[in-house]
């Protein structure tokens, strides 16, 4: 690791815990960052115009609900890793958190996954009804653009980068990404896939989501070529990491522990890495591709420290 | 109307229909239109990764039912009218179908209008499932976001232009918008509406796209801030225009005839435009919308001849 002081810090006034690699707390640091994400989800919560307080309501059960802010904390952390301001991203860091959850709540609908149980609460549709979490994540993915697109704006990033970003994050989310990553999901229940198909379907489902968050917020923050490059193999590696982890913990812990239905993945013959690898293979598997996202940061100094140890949290978060 | 010749046509290759306030035929118009529409449309989807056959068939089914293609053809004609190039806006234009489609994919769903004929055809869940039907509504309104900023981009419009008319289409779409139009007009069944509480409905759900319709393709075309105040308040009589025409439609036509299931409205108790004023007021003021739709556009030349002849289209057809 990288545990010099920053010789140059980013100008960022929020946070509380200090980018430094030798003092650099990790738990201290997600902590900090996803306080400055909720607060500001809120803030946008509130500011939106809202004319139908049921539907409002939905999307901000769901919105506010706690989880770990990972997508928004690694956009703001790639951001701050290429020294951009992070006032550039925060917009879109939010916006990631919309996205993700809106295909949480259409992923928990009866005719898709059909979860009851969602961070410990009720999920969506068991409060408010099918029809109105449907819209909610319509809602919440579609109101995900606009605050991109506005705040970026408003923050003064050059319009080329906006659209660009505005590009790689539907694409991520589209068809060919999350959605589509979905769907395979669902026509290939009780069917035995290979890892590399594994692979390929979270890449999809999971990966994409990460990648467009890293690279669209050091693209926000005003990235180069190479080191975008890089950032979307640290984002490529990070997401199968998080995902491998994921499968683990739908294993190994209960209900109690993760919030949501353990042990769903078998009980529907969904193909898993520890079902595919077994549980040993892959922990190694996990920890192999958080080694790799960390080598793709090679060349960057200590102000990517924050990535550097949120590659380590992805895959050793209660485990 | 504005019968002399063209003194400046834009420069436009595909159409075949002449736009000539003295020889154009809203039907030729129209058909042309559509077709040119469709033609991009297919060529997206041939051109989108498609890592999905399924999820692809699903969205293909939907998109390419036919329809009239109005929400296009009105991004086109608006980008005319200001003398904008028409390869400006033809990416937009095939975007607001699949935003357009994708909102019909949702409504129909069991949990929602559960409607099972759309277009003549079975509704997407009646062939797909509900899962994939799901997700090829949530698959459309994202691969919409990456098409226009990839086409627009790839067309030199300038990114300030795109990044304001992707913030306005999504405003137009989201919680304030089209969604929020869904949610209150589920939440209000049963429930007796004035007619001014139906108008912001209708804003909302059918409005404000067929605002983003004509305000985006005039601004991705050059327009300045009169056109496009201008052309704001067009769309916003013309969607009006179009909704009461639509209630008319349910009241007086078969279901054969339109498609779908007719006076389902009445069923369900929804209030409508000639429960609230009767048949005959409701048509005068499709009338009087359509009026107003056409009193906003006289600062414009002819080039604004077809958003004059779809204002009349929106409330003329086949009634």
């Amino acid at each position: 690791m990288h545990p010099k002081p920053l010789s140059d810090p980013p100008a960022v006034d929020h946070p509380k815990a200090a980018i430094d690699g030798s003092s650099l707390d990790l738990g201290d640091y997600l902590k900090d960052r996803a306080g400055l994400v909720e607060r500001h989800l809120s803030a946008c919560l509130d500011a939106a115009k809202a004319p139908v307080g049921r539907l409002q309501e939905a999307m901000r059960y769901s919105l506010m609900a706690g989880g770990k802010r990972l997508r928004p904390i690694l956009a703001l952390a790639a951001c701050e890793a290429v020294g951009g301001e992070i006032e550039s991203v925060l917009g879109y860091a939010c916006a990631l958190e919309m996205i993700h959850t809106y295909s949480l709540i259409h992923d928990d609908l009866p005719c898709m996954d059909d979860d009851d149980l969602r961070r410990g609460r009720p999920t969506n549709h068991k409060v408010f009804g099918e029809a109105i979490a449907t819209l909610a994540g319509d809602g919440l993915l579609t109101d995900a653009f606009a605050l991109i697109a506005r705040s970026a704006k408003q923050a003064g990033v050059p319009a080329e980068l906006i659209v660009d970003t505005i590009a790689e994050l539907a694409e991520a989310c589209g068809s060919s990404g999350m959605v589509g990553g979905q769907a395979i999901d669902l026509l290939t229940e009780g069917q035995r896939l290979s890892q590399s198909e594994l692979e390929l379907l979270h890449g999809m489902k999971t990966g994409a989501l990460f990648v467009a968050a890293v690279c669209g917020g050091a693209r926000l923050g005003g990235a180069g070529p190479a080191q975008l490059r890089a950032l979307h193999n640290y984002g490529s590696a990070l997401g199968l990491a998080f995902q491998v982890t994921d499968d683990l913990l739908d294993v190994v812990q209960t209900t109690d522990h993760l919030g949501k239905r353990s042990q769903k993945d078998q009980e529907r013959g969904k193909a898993t890495y520890p079902s595919i690898l077994g549980v040993e293979e892959a922990r190694l598997r996990a920890q192999q591709l958080a080694q790799q996202a960390r080598e793709a940061l090679t060349s960057f100094d200590s102000r990517a420290d924050p990535l550097r140890m949120l590659a380590q949290f992805a895959v050793e978060r209660s485990l």
